[in-house]
């Protein structure tokens, strides 16, 4: 523990010299803990990787795995590579068309690049270390239970904490690059590029590997279950491996590029609105996001290595444990940070609080709609009584009830922090109530991050256990070795539908502060531009009237709500096309080769990940680009054809020359974008919830309830489960990451459409 | 014919002493046309009630629906009846509260249950004659299609006339009796409470009856195909008179309580625009509404007049012909009406156009995603091969796309008719570009609703020859006339799918038409309150800045959504749980009296309606109070604890004594209202075109393909087509509603939260 204790020591002495030295040093300390961070990485890999690696047979499964896992991510960053560098050459001659955002040019383009890399790096070598955790999960729990888990856990803290130190550094680099120190107030809207960076991958890596993981799941199941009557994992089914590498590219590297964007997008937008806060706080408020993310991989190391287990406990509680003992962490921490850096106004800590309650409560909440011990599984299993169709009736009913309380517990997160954040600054006369208030929502969208590193690990601890049962089944091992493995499963799937909760909550949270971010961009750029003609934005005018009343915002906020439904259909469908590429595979295989059915030879594995792999990527594109596409042609369209419709009025705009500044695009946008993102938010929480809702439903009948495995109730509910799959692993965790997209696109076109 | 001949001389000689007549002749043109509306409604009714009313076997039949029907509407509204009295006690204290509103308790009240009795006597009146219709539809159908056909569409024309006229004459009455040709400009604000009332009772008409009718058909098919075997409409089903009777109640009574509503709040809504342009159009441009409604009745019923068809013919082509007669006479009335009443504006006819182009698209794009020559039913139809599963994946895949052309048509509707507002009034510069736009909005609104009672008169035609063909096939009739009778159901099916089609398409452009008059409400109100004080409201504030970056007004917009999703989770799962009570009903029916599937006894079909009427009855009421009590709770917390949460500095308010009027309340359920709208508008049309996709993709199977009846793939689309049921049936239609009421309740409880 000598790593450990040198680490809070150097914690400790840092902030002890805060008072007294130059700002800038809490940049520096921000950047050091964010390297602190990667070699805490390195030393939780290293432990992981110094385990024993089981039997040959064993070996044998995993670098199956292992090879499918790499060779899809190595083809999938190479698409988003492509589709990068055209929207980076694309974003380049935009801002060059116009003088006014001509300057920006370049140093928008590097920041989406470096966004983008950062993004793609921290899902590469997060998921480089999980796909190396599985067998050496499944070889420690042939001895050990509490020897697996901490494996697990570390294999995932290793993504957990790679996401959140690239994001703190890539943010905290660009910003002293791109001159932060010496001029604080308008170096944040030079970062926006990195947050699309960032968001661009996030979409791309979700919806590959989530099309990825469900084609192939389906796709086995189809074919394996349902017409081959083999068990799931049998080594005689050609999509098994597939399946099995679906676990990774889709729970793993999603949901960490999710993050990563999460905190990316997060960090950026509470910057923005810092700037507005420069003549109370100075460069501190500014910072303070970044020296949050900063206790938040402490306490993140801390929690994770707190974490053993005995023998017969359930995991989740040694996992809870630990998560505890982070939000503790997070919350000592951030008490701390307040006091140094914003001035001990207390108010604001109580802000942060306000995050970590809402986390906690989603994450409750969730837990609700989707254990079996509560009433909305348990009604979904008794529907299924009476067939599939009562069953799907009954899980999309519990799906379109479980927005009804998180939508609540946000409102309330929202307004109170909203008060606490003008109570915190009740004595400051130079910032509006307004710009205080936003600043106390940001502060809570920070609480509730403060622990992200953590829930990630916890996160990605479920596609090492479940592939580590994958591993255990496939190699013949003893009985009561599968009873272990099954119980680091169950905790997985557990971990894994919480985090979702965690995700949906956040992205909800952050998303009032992404767009008080794109409006506080909108008026800078009006500022400018005013500026360059001679003339002085008057300073009441402020862009916050996104009228709901006019034509453009309405129909704005209409093609906002509708993205959402029809990126979801295309990313279903595109799950249900990529899955017949599989089955079709496994139909030929078998037909091929009899011996593979008679045990006597092996299956094409590999060939079977290589078709997923390509259905997956072809798929993926047409549901990405329209996300890109819309608010972009919205944007444009409704600026250009403002005066053909007359619109011109409608926006109570300054004017340059006496000519008003044209916003129809922009306020069309910003309604796309707010709009879609509450619609985005109900639909994924319906779908997630849903999904998993069914999901342990048709659990809850194989342990015997309403007749157990095989009975006419469990068949009904297996459809359930079918329906939801793509619900709950492709088009909610997509939607999850097209919101924050909506928001960092928005803000870094935000120039284009004035 | 002479009737015909002497209505369209009356029409003619009226428009031609208009030019030099006092202006408030038009209200007496309209109140004439609304009774010649209902005079029209006799005619038709008393031409079905002298047909022929077949066999006894038959008529014993029609009978037991014709009793439950009665039954059931009786209850209905006298539960109905209940809650409107219990609202309108809590309205009038609610005005009588505050000394502002208090002079106008009495006007809102009686205005309130002057709708609700109009909304409930046109639902009962139209019900009576179609369940009437539905035996002598049978009947013809033994000698000839044409005779049926016309039967049916004069039973159905009933209902649409006696909508649209009571709407007519409510509003026109009231108007009159509330000094409208005095106080013109203020009169339309007192009418809201008509709105209200007509949507209260629409709400729990549709609710009602739409959780009445698939609980009756859910509960009949999983006891009757799937349990004992038999076929549909099989008489020893006991449900199988409950299931006839939902037909009724669902989507004849439902939809036109729908119909009625829409009239209603459109009507109200353009008067509360047309005042703001007094001072162009003077009481012309508030009675014009009026006008286009009367001229929706005469192009009706000639339309309906002229429907022959031969028998050889497909009575989809004669009931398209109808609506061709009625749309161009509509759109020439229009023009007479643009010529006389707005200075022959032609750019307004342009709007007007808008909206009927917006209606055809509308039926066209329905059509697209729920018939089986297109594309979508025949991708559901396939995926049922690979079982029930990939059937719910692809038809929820089909209803989430649904949104996006509609949406996009209603957006260029919206652009279009705003610019030719515009055009059209360009000349004018006493009133804003804004309220020129939006009045153009307002008029492709009227334009689109100008065929409405035609439209009706299809709708209820589906009912009507649905239960035609169940009492051919109760009745054991040869196989010849089923032939008939299936030919008319299927086009009534076709109709009841087209027509939802065009009530969302009228819901989404009246929407923004509703959320401007809540706006000019606000502002009269505020203007009011300003004026008891002794101030002057600026002329340059006007309350049009519902600003989705404040606190209360997100809260409110994601509160709005969220209703939209647990309102229709409460309706799925309403019609869950009155199917259980059909399904214990029919076991029991079974055990008590096992002659019954012998048939040698009758079963019980009465005990069956009678629970199934207490069961829709009981559920109906919980969303039902859901959808009234959400905006006024939010309206109410929001403007009391607005100082509580700091937020009173948002709302760019006007002052009284200094201290600013608190619009937080006003403008948070602004935003529930607008955003709760979008989503209502896109759930709905994914769960009509879902469900009416699922329920022709069993259709194309059972034609034949992919196996056809009793096939695996049939199987699978049954589910769907049962997951459907309460989707297109239950709880769409009853989104449709909902929109609206949340529309008419914020008008009315506006004053409340100011």
């Amino acid at each position: 523990m000598s790593f450990y204790s040198s680490l809070a020591a150097f914690f400790w002495q840092a902030t002890d010299s805060l008072n007294t030295s130059s700002d800038s040093l809490y940049l520096w300390i921000a950047l050091a803990v964010g390297l602190l961070g990667l070699i805490a990485a390195l030393v939780f890999a290293r432990s992981v990787l110094s385990s024993d690696t089981g039997t040959a047979d064993m070996q044998r499964i995993s670098d199956a795995i292992r090879q499918g896992a790499e060779a899809f991510m190595r083809r999938q960053y190479g698409t988003i590579a492509m589709i990068a560098v055209a929207l980076a050459i694309i974003l380049y001659l935009g801002y060059r068309l116009s003088p006014f955002t001509a300057p920006y040019a370049n140093k928008v383009v590097i920041s989406f690049l470096i966004g983008a890399t950062c993004s793609a790096l921290a899902g590469q070598t997060g998921m480089w270390v999980s796909i190396r955790s599985n067998i050496r999960t499944a070889s420690a729990a042939r001895t050990s239970l509490g020897k697996a888990l901490q494996i697990a856990l570390r294999g995932g803290a290793v993504t957990g904490l790679i996401v959140v130190a690239l994001s703190l550094l890539g943010v905290g680099v660009l910003f002293l690059l791109f001159g932060g120190l010496q001029h604080p107030q308008e170096t944040p809207f030079k970062l926006v590029g990195f947050g699309f960076g960032a968001s661009l991958v996030a979409l791309f890596a979700q919806l590959g590997g989530g099309i990825y993981t469900k084609a192939a799941d389906v796709g086995a199941d189809l074919v394996g279950k349902v017409e081959a009557g083999i068990p799931e994992d049998d080594p005689r089914n050609p999509a098994v491996i597939a399946d099995l590498v679906g676990d990774n590219v889709g729970d793993c590297a999603g949901r960490g590029a999710d993050i990563f964007e999460s905190t990316a997008a997060e960090n950026v937008g509470a910057m923005i609105l810092g700037a507005a806060l420069y003549p109370v706080f100075g460069i501190k408020g500014i910072l303070f996001p970044l020296i949050v993310q900063a206790i938040n991989l402490i306490a993140s190391i801390i929690g994770v290595s707190i974490v053993h287990s005995k023998e017969d406990e359930d995991p989740m509680h040694a996992l809870n444990r630990g998560y505890y003992v982070t939000s503790i962490l997070a919350l000592v921490g951030f008490a701390v940070a307040v006091y140094y850096m914003l001035q001990g106004r207390w108010w604001l800590l109580g802000c942060g609080i306000c995050g970590i309650i809402t986390s906690f409560l989603f994450v409750r909440i969730t837990e609700y709609y989707t254990e079996t011990r509560f009433r909305p599984v348990q009604s979904i299993a008794k529907a299924s009584l009476t067939g599939p169709a009562t069953n799907i009736i009954s899980g999309i009913a519990v799906g379109m009830e479980t927005p009804a309380v998180p939508v609540i517990v946000i409102g309330c997160a929202l307004l109170f922090s909203y008060y606490f954040g003008t109570r915190g600054l009740a004595d400051v006369s130079t910032i509006s109530e307004y710009s205080k208030g936003i600043y106390g929502t940001a502060i809570a969208t920070m609480g509730m991050l403060s622990s992200a590193a953590y829930i990630l690990a916890m996160d990605t601890f479920g596609p090492i256990t479940d592939n580590a049962g994958g591993i255990i089944e496939m190699s013949n091992q003893p009985h009561d070795i599968r009873e272990k493995t099954d119980k680091l499963d169950a905790a997985g799937n557990t971990t894994k539908a919480l985090t979702k909760g965690y995700a949906i909550g956040s992205a909800s949270l952050a998303a009032f502060l992404l767009f008080s971010a794109y409006l506080e961009a909108i008026h800078d750029i009006v500022s400018q531009r005013l500026a360059a003609a001679g003339e002085v934005l008057p300073a009441s005018w402020s862009f916050s009237n996104v009228n709901l009343a006019s034509v453009p915002v309405f129909v704005g906020a209409l093609l906002g709500a509708m993205l959402t439904y029809l990126f979801s259909s295309m990313a279903i469908k595109a799950v249900g096309r990529a899955a017949q590429t599989v089955i079709q595979d496994v139909h030929q295989q078998f037909k091929e080769n009899p011996g593979i059915m008679e045990g006597t030879s092996q299956p094409d594995y590999g060939r079977c990940v290589h078709i997923v792999t390509g259905a997956a990527l072809k798929e993926m594109v047409l549901p990405g680009v329209l996300a890109v596409a819309m608010p972009l042609a919205v944007g444009v369209i409704f600026r250009h054809f403002s005066s053909t419709f007359n619109l011109k009025e409608l926006a109570d705009s300054p004017t340059i020359h006496g000519i008003p500044v044209n916003l129809s695009g922009a306020e069309a946008v910003a309604a796309l974008l707010m709009v879609g993102t509450i619609s985005g938010i109900l639909l994924a929480m319906l779908m997630n919830n849903g999904g998993g809702a069914w999901d342990n439903a048709k659990k809850f009948i194989e342990t015997g309830q309403y007749g157990g495995k095989r009975s006419e109730a469990h068949k009904a509910a297996v459809v359930g489960d079918t329906v939801g799959d793509p619900f709950k692993d492709t088009a909610g965790p997509s939607l999850h990451v097209l919101i924050k997209l909506l928001a960092t696109v928005t803000l870094v076109l935000a120039p284009l459409f004035v």
